[in-house]
């Protein structure tokens, strides 16, 4: 039995207790609006078929005596392996039911042909299973993988498995997770990269627990991720979150998409590090040699942080603007430099923020790549469940 | 009894017949995954009270040759006021539960000083009434009035009642709900005008079965309503949609907001007015005479329209580009001169939508003020449920 097959009540308490943590069974037919009765229902065949346990309450927390017994999942019930595939590397995890990673593995992409990349993720999942088997996850055997997520990022179809467009690798129409599926023998997954990590924020991370957020991540592009109504926004027509494109002005830069003005045609890592070419006057810098010219205090490279901190403020204030969400989440490989325009984006989200949108809280959070690698294998263990209202 | 007092079972029932017609039992089952057993436990309280009601269908339309029980909403069983404020004028409805309108009437606003709105708004609620009395609504009373939904533009907390600003009529924190409770003796709702549109467009317009939808809405402000997964966002703190300040760029003209480059900076009637007194040198300009000179081929003129439909295209661009909704619906006083941007708006939109969510529907709808007064029947119908997940 797989918990597809389970009624939707028994898909609801499970969701609830993966992203809730353990409850009494009372506690959770509050958090569902089931009745003691449906909560009990549900949860017998998921307790048989070890998709959850009883746990009992340490007898001094209550103060009555009598022990609580609490439901919880049971995460080495089914293992899921997640692959996050950037420009020029790979990086996955093995993870378990609850996308904690127990093996963690990166490799270098030499080539961004298609072939190669579905084999080079073929043998990442190989290495992954290999260092399973070997015992370096406590005894989780290889072949228990249930199956496997690739986020990527780019107008990613999660449920037909295409990638439809992946601008940085330059793919339209790839039927990724047919090849990756057919190279692995295991059930394959896709989803935006994005995506994905806002999957694993609403589940585990800074998102849990909010009626809404949104993650934006600054780096070699500008993304975006919104849960509203505990759902992940996913698009009538699979695009969402593209904020890198917002129209912020300034007509002097062409952007990848074709236009002038967007977000990532001034704040990328690329667009950074082109723009500090430009005032410098050397074509070689690297975006690494900015970094240290605009901490030793030169004006014109700290001026082009600056600019991007704008054109980020003014695309985080859009999207509290629109959305309203409870908190903005700003990530990605593009905050460990941070400080160079942490203060032009407050000020401008603070000019920009419509009355009351300016409460929003923005939360800064750095997330290494193998948190992205763990959206992927939670965006698998998402399909476990039977489609929930 | 009321509604309040239902199980959420009961009132997922009553909201699905509500917003889709009347259904058999088994198709109410379908769409709100409930079991057959809590449907029929679900409407029997309803039934009895007079909420609901069964229909039977016509013996032709069914091949077996059984008559198939409908269960559907009683319009008739509880009717609500709604009115909507605008700079000048006061517009309301008297309607029934399905925000049906069956009385309509109009007041000029001789001030916009909080005393004398509340005071017309309570003169217009007696005429509605009076109106219902003397038998224009086939035998409505006027004292039948459940509830009254008063809508208005800017930042307005429907949950403590209070307008918290409103920028047209230069309101701060206005406690709106408990004045117009008590001039009028009846139990009233405040809600943001725009937000009030989108339950009924959501309801019984052109977003009823989707599950997402924008309306954005071209006037003397340029609004937004988002309903995402069948909700309408309210914003975590109260503000949502707010696409008239979205950073479109053009640094020339101030916004009411105190920033530049506002979509309403560009685009909204006194926007457009203002720009084309310029372009013209006449100082004295109405926006009649602008839609007059731009049908006669003005070439100056038809640059400020165009270009309020390009500011108009970015935004409608930016709304499709974050939250990916199946439909856009373009609205409000604004679409009266529609033919004068329309194109600018397509030709921009195409350009910068991303990837598919080019494919989303833009719909051009011109909905009358009795239909936003609706907004306000319509809000007031909506609180009679129990709080539904
Ligand atoms: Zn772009
Ligand atoms: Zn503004």
């Amino acid at each position: 039995m797989t918990l597809a097959d389970q009624p939707p009540a028994a898909a609801l308490v499970f969701q609830t207790l993966l992203a809730q943590g353990p409850l009494t069974r009372a506690e959770a037919g509050r958090r569902t609006g089931l009745s003691a009765g449906a909560v009990t229902k549900a949860t017998a065949p998921l307790l048989s078929d070890g998709w959850i346990t009883e746990l009992s309450t340490p007898a001094p927390k209550r103060p009555t005596g009598r022990p609580a017994t609490l439901i919880a999942v049971r995460p080495e019930r089914a293992r899921f392996i997640g692959v996050k595939v950037t420009a020029d590397e790979l990086i996955g995890v093995l993870a378990d039911l609850t996308a904690k990673p127990l093996v963690a593995r990166r490799a270098a992409l030499d080539s961004r042909d298609v072939d190669s990349v579905v084999l080079a993720i073929a043998r990442l999942v190989e290495r992954l299973r290999a260092a399973a088997d070997a015992g370096h996850s406590g005894g989780t055997r290889g072949e228990d993988v249930h199956s496997i997520g690739v986020t990527i990022s780019g107008d990613v179809d999660g449920q037909t498995g295409v990638v439809q467009y992946s601008p940085f690798l330059d793919w339209r129409r790839v039927s990724l997770a047919r090849l990756v599926e057919a190279a692995t023998g295991t059930p394959t997954v896709i989803e935006n990269d994005v995506r994905a990590l806002t999957v694993t924020e609403q589940w585990f991370g800074a998102g849990a627990g909010l009626d809404s957020f949104a993650l934006i991540t600054v780096g070699a592009g500008i993304g975006c991720g919104l849960s509203i109504g505990g759902r992940v926004v996913s698009g009538a027509h699979g695009v969402s979150g593209e904020v890198g494109h917002l129209p912020v002005g300034g007509g002097e830069r062409t952007c990848t998409c074709g236009n002038t003005g967007c977000v990532e045609a001034v704040a990328s890592t690329h667009a950074i590090t082109d723009q500090a070419r430009q005032a410098t006057g050397n074509p070689e810098l690297t975006m690494a040699d900015a970094v240290r010219l605009a901490h030793s205090g030169d004006e014109t490279v700290r001026a082009v942080f600056s600019r991007a901190g704008h054109a980020l403020g003014l695309a985080i204030a859009s999207v509290a603007n629109l959305i309203g969400p409870e908190r903005i989440i700003i990530s990605g490989e593009g905050v460990a430099t941070y400080d160079l325009f942490a203060e032009q984006i407050r000020e401008t989200f603070a000019a920009r923020a419509f009355g009351a949108a300016a409460e929003c809280d923005l939360l800064l959070r750095p997330l290494p790549f193998e948190e992205w690698a763990r959206g992927g294998a939670a965006v698998a263990a998402q399909r476990l469940f039977a489609p929930v209202r």
